[in-house]
């Protein structure tokens, strides 16, 4: 049995690379960029006036003049005019080209217009005020956003402004998340008393989705000969398999012999941890398979805690380290790394972990009174209040 | 001029109900539940042998019998079957019902099995070992997903598992997104010198997609007979407007005449804060309006600071103020409220803020740098290291 940071090592190492695909940048939050962002011009393209108002040479305020003739009007969306004589003044509108000639802008705010005239009323002006002026936020060829970035709203802005209609993202894996099991029944069934409904696979595709994984679902029975035929065929054509059950050591649990036989190479099975200890990870030339035990929690659990940082690690993208305080002592005699449902909460920008009790793996409920997994190391067996440890968030 | 708060609590007192709809739950991650969710049976269902190994009656292993006989195999999925002999045992899996007439499971970790006959290795065996007891997680009847909860994998999971294939959330608000501004082009268009693209519709759609609010766009000219036609049309059709520009100070800033002379009942105009101060904010009687200012930070923080509180108000979801811990002094003059945005990251459980220095409301670039905004007050200047403050998260 491995540790859980051997676990995480040795699926690191067996990554894979999806490729790059172009979509529209609208489409594309959520998706790992996969190309640098360049200024396609400075940043803003021109003087550009920051406040409504006037703007005048500042030469003739200085001198003491604080009532200016009005030429014109400068509008956003028009071409750079020309404050032809510069005693005047000119109306601007912000967003405008700043008109020429002209090199400090004063709010309505602060002036009087009175018959084409405008008076300022104010002795604290400084020269160049309110002119976002051209370049200061970046030069035509800088790199605005660097590659490997997740893409929210903010890069969204930024796409839109230097004109990447198409924008290469990171391709997603094409993922199959299949579960076994005889008990289980479909969602729209009423199940027998022995009997289930089948969960596992649609959090697994939830917990997928908020990666912008879209993903396909198979339910399989527990009969070896179909097991084998059907996974040959998903192996072929699905960058992953996502398993829910049949890996421990039940008398149906095939999926490792199933795997062998298929010439999948067992990576690892069994990590040192609870809940979801009899985790099966194993590859192919083209696929990677994660055979998660099939109790809600450890299905659950061990998506966020591989499957995520293997996805991450894959399409480029680093993630930090979260870490939450405990609110409360916690005792864990087995010696095994504890992954402890909590419910968030802040105080005074502190992240406080208070721990959920649940029934054990098969306690979905309880997953809904939380918001993340602390991960508890082995090496004790009493976990004190103001302690903090990793996290991992699922909400 | 009014406070952020005051804004805030006009705006939270100016909120919809947007009914209720039923989709599929596959479909309903990032909705809002509208109903309570309720166990269809026990939970689990009944006792439900959670280790694959053998079942066993206790009596004769507390009175020394180590060795019992194989009757048969009691597979997850299968009906309940019945310990004839209470001297004898039965193989069960994980997922299947406990037998009639036995009480304990032994893992077979701890068992050897010769012949039909498994010996149990350890003196260790506590009644009712690896059952999950029928009813233990909940009982047919509770209530295991509360109403007006935001749907993640966790209640996907629940939801699943009591079968509910479809489920009652709040509906969307029907949305329109409305640029103006002469001076903006499309971001497929190559935009002259005085010219930029349009970006801040773009990225309020996103903003509203990470709500699962599909929204709408246009763009309207600077031409008062134009806007009022078809915002007039836009106010009959949707329950939102969110605006971007024309609200400020400037000649062709039209939107706020208008409104008013569409009838629109003005709550406020310009709040004491930057950026974005002045936004507008009015209503008719089925359609709200947020008149975002056009800079790009002041439409992206107004919109995280206002819409979204009314929204999630609307729908019925209370969202935690959370806070952070600023690493870095910061001084502000103007009497306003600050809106600034900071980088993230955390250290032993606690959220640091890092400013980001950004050239002020038209720098869309540092958006991201950043992580969030915090809001700092107006009722001091400095801003101390170590001291925390709310702040507004948009990744």
């Amino acid at each position: 049995m491995i540790s859980v940071k051997e676990a995480k090592n040795i699926i690191l190492n067996t990554t894979q690379d999806f490729g790059v695909e172009e979509v529209p940048f609208i489409k594309s939050v959520g998706r790992i960029l996969k190309e640098e962002i360049f200024a396609d011009r400075d940043f803003p393209p021109f003087n550009r006036v920051s406040m409504d108002g006037i703007c005048i040479d500042f030469n003739p305020f200085k001198n003491g003049q604080r009532t200016f003739k009005i030429e014109g009007i400068q509008a956003a969306g028009s071409e750079q005019i020309r404050l032809q004589n510069s005693e005047n003044c000119m109306e601007v509108m912000t967003g405008a080209v700043l008109p020429e000639n002209a090199n400090t802008v004063i709010r309505y705010e602060d002036v009087t217009i009175n018959n084409g005239i405008a008076t300022i009323n104010i002795d604290a002006i400084n020269k160049s005020q309110n002119i976002h002026q051209k370049g200061k936020d970046g030069k035509v060829g800088d790199v605005l956003i660097s590659e490997n970035k997740i893409i929210s709203a903010a890069e969204i802005g930024v796409l839109a402004t230097v004109g990447k209609s198409m924008v290469k993202v990171a391709k997603q894996p094409k993922v199959m998340i299949i579960s076994t099991g005889d008990e289980l029944v479909g969602v729209d069934e009423n199940p027998l008393a022995h009997q289930i409904r089948r969960s596992n696979v649609f959090t697994l595709v939830s917990l997928l989705e908020s990666l912008k994984i879209a993903s396909e679902t198979a339910h399989l029975t527990d009969d070896k000969a179909i097991l084998k035929q059907k996974i040959k065929t998903f192996i072929e054509n699905y960058d992953v398999l996502l398993f829910s059950g049949a890996v421990s050591k039940g008398k149906f649990d095939f999926l490792p012999e199933v795997f062998e036989e298929l010439g999948v190479e067992k990576l690892f099975h069994k990590v040192a941890q609870r809940p979801g200890k009899p985790f099966f990870y194993g590859k192919t030339a083209n696929c990677n398979l994660f055979g998660f035990p099939g109790n809600p929690i450890s299905t659950f659990v061990n998506c966020l805690a591989y499957f995520y940082p293997w996805y991450y690690k894959s399409v480029g993208l680093e993630i930090e380290e979260e870490t939450a305080i405990l609110t409360k002592d916690v005792n864990f005699k087995p010696n095994l790394e504890y992954f402890l449902q909590v419910k968030l909460s802040d105080k005074f920008g502190h992240t406080l972990a208070t721990p959920i009790t649940g029934n054990g793996s098969g306690d979905l409920a309880s997953l809904v009174h939380a918001d993340a997994f602390i991960h508890l190391p082995n090496d004790k067996t009493e976990f004190k209040t103001g302690e903090n440890y990793p996290i991992i968030r699922y909400r």
